[in-house]
């Protein structure tokens, strides 16, 4: 079992950040990625929606073989909350490591979150950090229009229309006057250049994708499910539209040209 | 029959625009409005997937006993071209109407095209433009964020963030030196203000949803389809996301609040 793969799912694109902290992290690993790009986005949905596109991107990873999952989308992580959707194998998604995260650096008690729509309306980043923490003020702002920026190329420290909307949806965050910011979505660390320019010095950032995959590395370290092979793992993707696209955008969010075959998966085959 | 709807459908709201225009040209007319919510957009993904989301679309109306069908979509309209998917009842998309308006009033044979990827992608404005007029002229731009921005409010004149996005894309058309401008898109009439200052005064606008109204209206009249009724005509909404969102947003589109019911559709339950 050990050998088998780490199974990432996401409404699209973004989930590949969360793939490129994993491939640094524990590179021996496999790792089947499924990107339901024909559906995406999922943030700008109704949650029933959302529970119910999550569930077949869920299903067709165990029906993979998968040995752990991660809901590599902050939307459906939201949804989730702290219910996980599966039982017989270990399953994260984005939302609970990084609320950890941020409960453990946050000096003023004060944490910010951006996040999609859904996430945000949710109320979930809230409800989890009291649960840790009751005494903590949370701020949140839904930036809808991040992720259209990011999947359009309007990111990178210069750009200017990426930084003048990152202004409007930031400054409600800033005038609570918070110290952490936790990045609630797995496209945002595309962002993240402009949005510590915007915070400034004193605010750390915690990238909610970053904190999954050093959380899945800590669950298949402690279970012993770690792949003990010497060899580099491999990659498989599975996208809902067209693969051509999706590998054609990869390298924005892996950093280098995709490394893997991206077969298509019919979204009327998902259960 | 002449008491039956018009059935107008479109990935999301934008179609919206196109109701707008129906409403005034055709007060007496019963409309049952087909949002496809839950899989918006279509303009970003492939051809396969847009053909298969359309015709799902299109059998839903037909299933209704519609007199007739408008695809007020421009990314479906794009993919369709000349192909006219209905042979029962009348049929018609958003781009052939724009294309012979358009053709008509370029008075130096140069017209530009905005759009969203999968419009431009498919060539289809240039093929149906150089079909009445081979001499013509034509250059497109796709405008990837124009959905996204008018969907989370980014419109209006003074809107500096959609004007900064406009003239980005709107730069390779201006320096072709086009008469005339076909937005492509349902979506793109809440953008006119700023698109009309930033193209100047010389450049007549053909806004593709506005003719389709026009056709749809012309085609009734010729084929005595039109409702006799003295009633003021009823609206009816479908939608595969959640009714409240859709009810919320459509004020934006329509320029009133939505005056007719909006129901729920499974996108399982379309064929």
């Amino acid at each position: 079992m050990n050998s088998d793969a780490i199974g990432v799912f996401d409404s699209g694109i973004g989930g590949l950040t969360v793939v490129k902290e994993l491939k640094e992290l524990l590179p021996n690993e496999n790792i089947i990625y499924f990107g339901d790009t024909a559906r995406v986005p999922y943030g700008t949905r109704s949650k029933e929606t959302i529970i119910k596109y999550a569930n077949q991107d869920i299903n067709f990873l165990k029906n993979h073989k998968v040995k752990m999952i991660i809901a590599a989308c902050g939307t459906v992580s939201s949804v989730l909350g702290a219910n996980a959707p599966v039982k017989e194998i270990p399953f994260t998604g984005v939302l609970l490591p990084a609320v950890q995260t941020a409960c453990g650096i946050t000096r003023k008690g004060r944490i910010g979150v951006i996040a999609t729509p859904a996430t945000i309306r949710s109320g979930s980043y809230g409800r989890a950090i009291r649960t840790i923490k009751p005494d903590i003020f949370v701020a949140g702002s839904a930036c809808p229009l991040f992720v259209p920026l990011v999947e359009n190329g309007f990111f990178g420290k210069d750009n200017e229309v990426a930084r003048l909307v990152a202004k409007q949806y930031l400054a409600p965050i800033i005038a609570e006057n918070v110290d952490t910011l936790i990045l609630g979505c797995t496209h945002y660390p595309l962002l993240e250049d402009i949005i510590a320019d915007i915070m400034g010095e004193g605010v750390s950032l915690v990238s909610a994708g970053k904190e999954a995959a050093k959380h899945a590395s800590a669950i298949l370290t402690e279970r012993e499910l770690l792949n003990d092979g010497k060899e580099k793992g491999t990659c498989e993707f599975y996208v809902t539209d067209s693969p051509e696209m999706f590998a054609e955008n990869a390298k924005i969010f892996l950093g280098y040209p995709i490394d893997g075959e991206v077969h298509k998966v019919d979204i009327d085959a998902l259960q």
